[in-house]
């Protein structure tokens, strides 16, 4: 099945929709997305990916991993690439839905500038896990779902709706309005972790690398969450305080009654 | 994420940690320096400095001359690139000094075969912010702390040991012998997140990106801890359930006595 496009020749290293890495791929094809195309490398261990993808009617092309080498958007392909469309962006009514339909209070997670791929792509991941129902990211002055993020991601993102507000100060605005409580994580809040409401309706606000949450959002979060430092350093990696935050909500939601 | 993805991938070239060319690394050797690994191109004149290494017990990895060039600083590697420790090891009998010393039933985490630097580094930083002792991580298939590791550590380096195991488990039975428990954190564990005795002394022992904790490890923990997923996805970023357990580590020890 592959012989017909062995000709092919593969994307250019800066497409957007390729998402690389064993489990990334495996991840897509359980959850049944559209993949135009699979990319195994030469006498690498793809076999169960060829056989999955051969089910879904999805082609499979076999090429010189150097191929691979040359196409892989962050260089850890491990010999499988999947050329997929685009993640399109949801709607912020999108996200409230999956919440309603599934019978919970919503559990959002908005990042407030996260420019790093690693860190929006575990963010998502985490999210997922957590069983979150939506993440908003901002227009401008962040990262959005590229191939880096996607891979980081895990194959979560086929999962999450994540929504892209032109105006973030707006959406948190609109959130506050349906009634979801806004809670901002930084080193001096105010709100200690593990006595925080996260069974209520809420989103999760975590600021960007360098510089936490901006002043605008801060003023707009209901609580500011401390997260307890017991060491010297005084915060946590991006996704990592997102973790957190999240598997305390699951605690929150499920054992806390 | 995937087996199969054993190579090591060479450090950035912007690592500050890279010692490159035939004498100094030699000169690096003699000197009885502490080296993470050695890159040798393939088919380059190495015999003497890979001798030289095995005796010392370095790692020496054996890559395309092609990846050398990109890793390399200067340009002018020869074909040899030693990569040193942003920062000393420490002994393990040093970290359980530390937790001796603090007054606390000891906390670490063990990493079993973190590949990528900001993993590491996150995990560094996250463990320093709940006040783990020290980390340990094996020799070989695994990052050592490098520039990259370092920077993602965000400075919590500085303040955290962390003990480089020649053998991985080996030191996992000595930590038994001490009477620390070993948490591994795996999808099917048994021992639900929410209700671990992490008050215990402890080691939260964390699986590599791609093919979780080794059978080895999974073998000589005395639980394996289930982070509840609620979504998908079935597994974290390796970062992110450190961070997850470390920080339910804490609750446990603060808030649920």
């Amino acid at each position: 099945m592959s012989s017909g496009y062995r000709s092919e020749r593969p994307p250019r290293q800066d497409d957007g929709t390729l998402i690389e890495g064993r489990n990334a791929v495996l991840e897509l094809l359980r959850a049944g997305r559209t993949i135009d195309k699979i990319f195994l490398a030469e006498g690498g261990r793809g076999g169960d990916i060829a056989s999955a993808a051969k089910k879904q009617g999805v082609p499979v092309v076999t090429c010189d991993r150097r191929k691979l080498d040359h196409m892989s958007p962050t260089g850890s392909h491990q010999g499988v690439i999947a050329q997929v469309a685009a993640q399109d962006y949801v709607a912020l009514e999108d996200i409230l839905l999956v919440a309603e339909q599934r019978g919970e209070p919503p559990l959002l997670v908005v990042c407030d500038g996260i420019e790093d791929p690693h860190n929006l792509g575990a963010i998502i991941r985490s999210a997922e896990a957590a069983g979150a129902h939506g993440i908003v990211i901002p227009k401008r002055r962040a990262v959005g779902l590229t191939a880096a993020v996607a891979r980081a991601a895990a194959g979560a993102l086929a999962h999450m709706g994540v929504h892209k507000a032109n105006n973030l100060a707006a959406v948190l605005d609109e959130l506050k309005e349906r009634g979801i409580w806004l809670f901002g994580a930084e080193a001096d809040g105010d709100a200690p972790l593990f006595e925080a409401d996260f069974d209520r309706p809420c989103a999760l606000v975590i600021g960007s690398e360098g510089e936490g949450l901006s002043r605008l959002t801060r003023e707009k979060c209901d609580y500011i969450v401390s997260i307890p430092m017991r060491g010297r350093v005084n915060s946590l990696n991006a996704s990592n305080a997102a973790a957190v935050m999240l598997f305390e909500a699951v605690r929150r939601r499920t054992h806390a009654k």
